[in-house]
This record gives C-alpha cells, structure tokens and sequence, in this order.
C-alpha cells in the first residue's frame, strides 16, 4: 500500500497532508508564573503555566531528586458545545487524567532530575480554545514554558549554574488517517472523521517519547502506521524549530 | 469624620482615591461562544463566555421563563503562588461558591426571563491572571458577553426580535478602606491591606444590586460606609459608559 | 422618597416595620459544649454550641494566636418542606458555604486572637426551624455561646485571667423592602416576598462588620438602603441589650 | 451461670440493673413536620422528624404500595468531643449508615405498605446530645412521629380512614454485660466499659425485629445471652406503656 | 412452638434444615499475599487475603499493640445482575459498610493485640460470587487466612515465637426461618424468602461474638430466636472442624 | 542498530525474547454471568464477566446499535504490596480509567454495533493477581467472554441468528526493550527494568488496533519500535490462535 502520495481530496483548510497548522508560541503571558507560554496551532489555544517550588513531594523527600508534573484542563466553553466543569462534577475524567499523565511523562524524558535538585515544577496547561490537538500543543507550549521556569531558577541560584536540567527538547503532534490518506496535525473536523487517530511525542534530536496511536473504527496496517511515523517525525523536527526560534526570542 | 478629602499617602500605582484601573474589554475573544469577552482591571484578566442553549433546566420547564446563570473559577497560576485545582481537590470551594452565585444574581438583576423565553444562558467566568477585583471585572465582563449572546440569539431567531431580554446594563467594582482612607478599584495588595473591603453591584441607571462589605479587622462606622458607596456609585458609572462603548463598537 | 413613614399594610404578624420578633437565648442547652445557646427568633430556633480546644490548626501553629470558626447547617426537616441532607449528597451547599464563613468573619471581629492564645474555638449553628433570619439568630447567639466558652477556658486557666480575648460584643439582624416599605428582621414568608433582603452585623458599640444586601428582583435606590441601614442600627442595639442581659443571668 | 441475681457494685447512676432511665416523648417539638418528638433517654435527647409526602421512590412507583424510610445523624457536638460533620467530610461514615438502616428496617416491621398507599415517610433521627443508646432512643421516638404523621395523612384524607397502615408499635433498648453483670439501656460510660453490648428491637406484643450483640472484647455464653434478652424483653415492654401514654396525650 | 422438629418441604437443594452446603477452604490461592484462602460455601466463593505489615495506624502509634481490620466488597457479576461498582459511585454503600466492620470486630475477638506487637492485618474478602452466606463465609475464610499470615509473621521474626496473637478461633453462619421451619446456612433463594435472617459469628469454643438477627418481614418469638441459635451453634462447631482440618493441611 | 539478534543475558524466567508465558483461558468461570473467563498470562490472573442486557445507555437509544464497554480494576492484594481500594479512595485513580477506556476500545473496534442491536455487553475486567501485563491479559480474556455472550443472545433470540455482531478477534500483548533487548510479554520485574514498554492491541487478521508505546526513562529510536512491532504481531497472532482453540472447546 502507498498512502504519502496519494493526491486525494483538498484538506478541508487547504493544507498539504504533511503540512502543520500556523504554531504560535507566545513567552510571558503571565505575570505571575516562573515561565508561562500560551500556545497556538491554528485556532486551538492553550496556556501553560510552569510553577517552580523549592522542595518536592513527600515521597521523594531526600532522594536528591526534582520532579516535574502536569495538570490539562479544558475551561467549559473551548469547544464548539459547553462542558460540564469537572470541578462542578466533583470528579477529574478519564481523558483528563490520561492527558495529564502523557504530557507530565513526555516532559519528564527530557528532565534530568538530579541535575534540577529537591525542585517540583507543575506545568497547568489549560485549554481556551480547542479544535483539535489540544494535547499535543500543550506538550510543545509546556516545554516552552518548563525551560523559562528552569533558567528562572538559575538566574535565582534555585538550580546550580553549572547543572542543565534539562537533557532536550520535547514536543508532540498529531497524525491520523483521513479519507484513507494519512494527515499530519489534525483539526477538530478531520478528527472527528479519521479512521486511525495517533498522537506521537518527540524529543528534539528525533526519538520517540511516546507513539499513542487508536483505530477509531478501522484498524490500520503496517503500511499505514509507518507512513503516520514517518509524518509525526518530520512535524516534531519542525516544531523543535520553532520552539528553539521561541527560546531564542528576548522572551517579553 | 471627613475621609475623602484626606490626601494620605500616594496609592501603590500612584492613582487618586476615586480612580479607576484601565479597564479594557475585548469582545469576540473566542470562536465557538455566542459571546465573549477578555475583560481587563489592570493585570486582573478574565475571560467570560457566555453559552446560549434552547431550553431550561428541569425545574423552570414550562414556566416560560428562561434562565441566566454564571460559574466562576481561576486557573491555578492566576495568582501569585499556586493554587490546587478545584476539580483535583474534587469539591468546590465556599469562595467559588459565593462569587458564582454573586454573579448569576447580579446579571439576572437585568435580565428580563419572559422576554429570554424558555432558553438558558451560562455565563463561565475564568480568571487567567488575578490582581484584585476579580468578582467585580467578571460581572462587567460578563454583562457584554450576554449582550452578545442575546444579540446572537435575536439574529437567529431563537429570541423575538421584539422582544428585549435586557432591562438594562450591570457592572461592578471594589471599593474599600486602606490607610484609613476609601478608595475605589483595589488592586491585590491594596486588598489583602484594606481595613473593609466592599464589592458594589449597579445598574446602569444607578441603583444597587448587591452590596456586600465586609470589615476584615476593623468594623467600619457609617460615615465611612457612606463614603465607599458614593465612590462605588462613581466607578459603576464611568464602567457603564466603557461597556457602552464596547457594545457599540464593531465587535470583532 | 420617603419610605420609613409610609404606615403601609400591616405586617403579616402584626409587627411594626421595626420591631423584632420576640427574641429568647437560653443558655447551657447541652451538657458537654463548653457553651451552649438556643436562641429563638420567634419561630426561628438554633442551637449554637461552642467548643473550646487547646492548640490551632497547622496553618496557624507558632503565632501565638488563635482560631476561632463556625459551621451552619439546618436539620432537614427545619423547614417547610423537608430538604435533603448535605452529607447525604456528599457536598456542603454553596448556600451553607457562605453562612458558615459570615459567621465564622463575624465573630473574629471581635475577638483578640492574641489574647485568645493558641487556643481553637468552632461555633456550630444548627437549625432545628427555620422561619427566616437563620443567620442572624445564628450569629446573635453564637456571641453568647462563645463568650461562655471563653469564661469556660479562664475559669480552667486555659486563658489568662489577665487577657480579654472578646473585645466586644457582635449581633446581626436582617431587613428588606417589603411592599415598598423597608422593615426588621423579616419572617420567612417577608423575605419570600421582598424586593431587597439585606442582612447587616453589627459590633455592640453600633460600628458594621457586615453589610449584605441583595436585591431580589428590583434594584434599590441610595435612599432605600440608607433606611435599612438605620433600622439594622435599632435592632442590632436591642439584640446587644439582649445578649447581655442574657449573660448577665445564671447561666443555667 | 446466674448473672441476674448477682448484686454486683452500684450502677454508674444507682439505677437496678433491669431498671431504664427516666424516658420522656415530647410531641409535635416542631411546627412544620408532619409529626415531631423529642424523645429523651436520661440525657440521651433525639429530635424524630416525620416527613409525609404523596408518591414513591421510582422503583416502587405503580405498587400501590407505600415506602417508610429513617435518616439518623449526630449534631457535631452532641458528643463529649466534638465529632467532624459528615456533610463537610463529604461521606457517611459506616456507623450512621448502619444506624439509618436500622431505624428504618424497625419501623417497616410495623408497617402494612400496603395500607398506606403510595405515599412516603422519612423519619430523619437527629442527636441533638449523647449519653448512649442513641439509636434505641430514636426507634421509640421515631415510632410515635410516624404515629402522629399517619394519623395527620388520614386527618386529610391521603390515607383512607378505613385503612391502619400501622400494624402495631415498636420500640428499642440496649442491654449489655457490665462488671460481669446484664444491665438494662446503658448510659455512655456503660457502654464503653461493658463486655458485650446489645440493641434489641421489640414489637408491643413482645415479638423480636432485631437482635444485634457484640461482643466488644470478651465474647459472651448462651446463659449471658439469654438473660440479656429477658432484660430487654421487659424494658421494651415498659418503652411500649409510654409510647402508649404519649399518643394518648393531648399532642401538643 | 415447636419448630425444629416440623418437616416442612424440603430445602432448595435437599439439604436438612441444620445441614451446611458443601465448605470448601483453599489455602495459599494467591502468591503475594501473606496468608490467602478461596472460601466456599456452596456456589458462594470469596476470596480472603490477609495483607501483614509492620506499623500501626497513627492513632494507635505507641501503644505497642497490632491492629486487625477488614474491607469487603463484592465484584459486580459475583451476583445474578450486575452491580455498579462503589469505585464508580464514588462511595461505599451501608451494605458494603457494615459487612466490612462485622468482618474486622469478629476476627479481633480472637486476637491478642498484645500479642501481635505493633503490626497490622489487613483481611481482604472479595466475593468473586455470590450464592447467599457470603459475609459469614468471609469470615469463616479470613480466619484462616489471618493464622496464616501469623504463621508468616512467626516464621520471619515479626512477631515473637513465644507470643501467640491469636487466642482461639472464629467462624459464622447463617440461619433464618423460611417456611416457617428455622434452616440454617441459607442460599441466596431461602434468603429472599426467609421471614427472619441471622448472622451468628462464634468461637471456637463456642461462644457467641455477634448476633445479628432481623426480622425482614414477619418479627419473630424468643422459641424460633432460641431454635435459630441451636442450629447456628451446631453449624459453627463445624466450620472450626473444618478451618482447624484445612490449616492442618500441607497449605499449598 | 540491530537489537532482535543479540543474544544477551537470559530472561528471569529463561524464555526466549518472542516467547509468551503460559497462557492458559478457562471458560464459564462464573454461574451467574452471560460470559465469563478466567485468563492467566503465566502467574497474571485475571476474571473477565461479560454482562449482556437488553437496551442501551441513554445517549444511544434509537440508534438501532448497541454498545460494548468495559471496567477494569485490580483486587487490593493482587499485587506485591497491598493497594488502597479505589472504593475507599472515593475515586478512580487514572491509569483505572486509562486501562478501563482501552479496553472498551480494543473491543470496540471487532464488534458491529448495528448487528448487535439495541442491547449492552459490559466486561469487568478483575485482576485476582498481577505479575505484568493485566491490560494485555484482560483484553485478551475480554474477547473470549464476550464471544461467549453474543453466543448467549443468540442462543436466547436476543440477537438474531442471522446478524454477526462480532467481526472478527482482537488480542494484545506486552513488548518493551529490556537491558537493550526488545522482548515479547514482560512480567512485573521486566516490566520495571523496561527502558521502553509498549502495549499492542491487534486484531486476528493481523492489523492494529492500539499502539501505546511509552518511554520510561530512554526515549526509543525507529529501529527499536519497528523490532517491538514485530515481536507485538508474533506474539497477538499465537494468541488469537489460543483464543480460537478456547472457543472451539467445550466450554465448561
């Protein structure tokens, strides 16, 4: 089977199967936090807020290691219809809790936690707006974000000069089958209507994090799964670009 | 006793007693709402959508009438030090509790529900950076976001043209003692210093809606409850006119 | 306006617009609470029960001061037609939430948490029959429940003999708009039927701790409000009269 | 083994060991329920509120049967020590489960549900102070409420008059071994140093609802056994005349 | 009345009115598990795994005594309909409640805490399936579960070889009267049917620890009360013959 | 890189890199459910009851489909150290839910919904024991009592003889990189040494239907992905083979 050079129909916003929606990673958009990104791939919006504390979880005290961990929210009204609150149900649901794990874990393949000291840093990414991707842009914004709280703390003398916490970069995107071509960076729509939907994080120099990929009601061969890889690599080497673009920037 | 003519010490951000923050009102700030608005009071920033949907909970069925209702929350890091998520904790806090109840009645204050038919709006209140008045810029906020909303729903028929749903305009602001002296507009470390602190609801055409003071430590006398609501009546004033404003412009 | 002359229909009891209800504290109702109160308002019945324990909660440890708190709550049958227990939904209302807390900052007002010690004392307000102003009763008897409590702890030296951690006396009463006419302490079906429901907490020496007016469904004007303000002042000084008078007794 | 001809040391109050506390049933204690008692056991005080309503739980809805159910609860400082409220833990804990379902479990056995029709009682169980034999105290006071909520239901005419959906009475007492000894309705001090400890619940012709012993540490012998039971059978038997005489006061 | 000697029908699956189903004790059914045994009763399997850790909770610190607890619970097809499960619900039920504490006190009145030094036992009883008799069954089945994790804990030093934490042994049954003839160990179909229903949990020695008897429909006199005792006597005697043969095995 | 030729050192328990554990499926475990297995993948245990019922979730009626879903939980000793119950905890922790949704998935994407009509299949998926690999296990033994369930309804006319709701097999296996190794079907102590650990959920014919591939500490290169899903496709094919022969069997 040969799906990369299938023509097919245009996607329903013109771009190339392996092109990725305008990204956008704005620095310092909070006060307040140590290091805060919000983050855009086309219309989906999330803020990420990175808050650095000295000292870590209980059961870690002593270990000479930081920690790093997330927490995703959607607010009510990013998607299309409102959503109960899940603090007005009064329990966190499974997709939150599954995304809140994913990204602490992909940030974590990157950290080296004996270099970042008895530190904690939470990365709260909460979604504004959504259509499509929310996961993996938060994972991309987050890292942003991670790396503005870590060189906060070294301006501060909380994380030695001499230690890098951090061992790469990370970021993560999304590829699916659509109309029997695989797509990279999926939109609200397109996800809605892909056969196979596949979330893949990266680190910067090219491996793998994590590969989470679904039949949603088709299951998908070999062929197909090696050319969602081949898709995921290349967006992840261009949005190790950007995030580097970002960090490069005067950060204000 | 004589307070507003007291000079005192400069304010924190060098504003006289009687003046408000710049306050700035984007509409439109998301897609998928009926209306939207990213209001400002300075650094305080809270992003209020408003969710047109036929039909009334359970308990109005049939009466005709529709309902306004308001859920308020704040992102983790939109204050200073961070703060556990309410959905994680599991319950709602007393807090987030009263202000969303605080807002829900002040807009029903001018919503007219027979006018409204039987549709529901919500309005979701989140607070992305805190710095003082955050219940006070939700209500302002939240006031447009429902004009929006009602305008949306009247241009698609869901709501008689003839009809007007708003009975007028609402808005609110803080005033309190600080330094022995009222003042209008406490930013957050005019608050956490204040000797009262007051929230002030009004309508556009000057009548009060809610009036909640509160002595943090030292009870206040009547002069100086006096003096807060003639600042309080002045500051809701000058907010009509900026929602006013708002309202007239072009709207994205 | 003039709205205080206005003779207006007679009160649904027969009372003048101010005058309380029959107000009653009998204290030392329980057997093992370092302070016990029932207090009536008319049909209004809430036992307060205090209880005074060494040390503070942890936020609070090593200050040298103090804690004092209160918790609401109304039996389900208390009211007209049976309510279902928060235990049983396993969540505090939002309703409940706010009492709770109003109580709670009414009492601290007048309490010298230094000289109180590190020493916690809750109030807990229980409604045995709700017929209005549950929260006003709740406060006005809780003062007395607690000013035993404190006797309680000096008489067994937990307290210095030399310290006076109360430094005056608060009670609370409400007041509404009803038939355009602002009256006191307003029975459960006034308060159905009043445009503004204002609940105002006073020191015994006649300076405000809390003022909270809400207006149901009208807006009320600046001369409205200054009435009810002067009729809370009347009836607040009574209830002070009340309470000392009631401590000034035997006590059981 | 004789046990109950053993004089053994004076019980804590001087009571004979077959001998119950002063018990008193106040009736109609609250105006709004459809039948109310204060019930007393020595300082044992619950407050039984009655609530009738027309219509069933949906699963028993089109069974022409009726449904009678009890909620018991504990006020926060009933106790010698101030117990957490379970609304504000968020949970019921096992204890008040168990006594819930006790109270209603006893109550049905005098219950033709059929008679009754489809209407529903809940008897809510409220301590209002503790010394022991709470749950026995309110079985008995709880029987009389429902006596004066069915006979109110047939005042008006929601149960037939030629209908008797109460088939008898029923009451409750605990007897325990103390001091090797079987005594009768245990007071606070009793139960805790008591070897094994029972609740039994009696129908007024002297028949078994619920026999519930537990041997706290040392487990008990079939003669122990039996002479606990020939004690509760005369205290029930005796709760049984003053239920009696209570209905057959005036009510108010 | 004489009821032990009536004939009657005969039971469900043909056994004598004091005949035991079929018992069935598998020691070491878990690899992990200090002490594991699959109870059956019948149809009625549950899996019993005692959990031995060094330490006491916190409130017990000190004391230099053991602490034995239990949780029951039910998996949602051990029955002949699903049951959600109290995971999903987010709470316990009373049923689930009670069960677990009956379990806890019976195994705790044969041991010495003294004895077991300052650790835990934690006595896991998961129903796998459900046939009637399945908290007596637990118990039956913990017991041997709870010797063998002794057994460990002695074995390994934990405990002192010259201690002997368990001062006897502990089984239960069931018994009811159902076709007006007391029959004991009921399967789930007598038990529906049953007119009374009793749990009796006795030692070795044949002494009671608790008696649970509830009238489910038609309350019962002290002969069948004295009838369901002798039954539940007799079937107690074996179950110690059996957990006494069954921890006589080889344990594998 | 070539990682499936090294020889390395031998697994803890001597298998080959491709070489499952003894898996052994036993049908009809339970009396009560529609279905029901009892799947061991070497010392993992796990109970798999599939519930079939008549109608559908709410969101789903008049759809003319069913709905399969799943719930998965772990006994509290099933693992080496006793875990707290989710019951207890009054919530589900994430990987529950996680594991839970990927089930239901996996089953999902081999059932025709319209073909199994309005009706409900629930698998409850119960962890006695966990030695590795419990998601894997209970997907795999999930399949098998759901096979056995359609085959209930259609053996009751619940579906119609004519339809196939099942449209094909689903199995999954565990694969991961262990000391630079990639192997086949981890237990617990490979399970943590894993630099990588992938879960892969595919169907009889050879396609996937869930790739989740995490890296615990060393992210992967393309070369190790690709060798572990080749390992994944072995070792799913052999036990699509197991199941069939299950199938194929008896029953009992």
């Amino acid at each position: 089977m040969s799906t990369t050079s299938t023509p097919g129909p245009a996607r329903v916003d013109g771009r190339a199967p392996d092109e990725l929606r305008p990204v956008r990673i704005t620095r310092n958009w909070l006060e307040h936090a140590e290091g805060s990104v919000l983050v855009e791939f086309g219309s989906t919006k999330v803020l990420c807020a990175a808050s650095f504390t000295e000292g870590v979880p209980r059961w870690r005290k002593g270990s000479g290691n930081g920690w790093v961990t997330a927490e995703y929210a959607m607010l009510p009204r990013a998607t299309n219809t409102r959503g109960e609150r899940e603090s007005v149900k009064g329990r966190i649901g499974g997709r939150t809790h599954e995304i809140s794990r994913l990204i602490g874990r992909s940030l974590r393949a990157v950290v080296d936690t004996a270099a970042l000291g008895e530190n904690t840093v939470v990365l709260d990414c909460d979604v504004l707006q959504a259509d499509g991707g929310t996961r993996t842009a938060a994972i991309t914004g987050a890292y942003v974000a991670l790396a503005d709280a870590v060189a906060w703390a070294k301006g501060r003398g909380l994380v030695r000069a001499s230690k890098q916490p951090l061992t790469g970069s990370v970021s993560a995107v999304s590829v699916g089958v659509v109309d029997a071509r695989p797509v990279l960076d999926l939109r609200y729509t397109e996800d809605v209507a892909a056969h196979t939907d596949m979330n893949v994080v990266m680190t910067g120099d090219g491996r793998f994090v994590e590969v989470q990929g679904t039949a949603e009601a088709v299951p998908f061969d070999r062929a197909e799964l090696d050319a969602m890889l081949d898709l995921a690599a290349g967006g992840c080497a261009r949005l190790a670009g950007i995030q580097q673009d970002a960090l490069a920037g005067a950060g204000a």
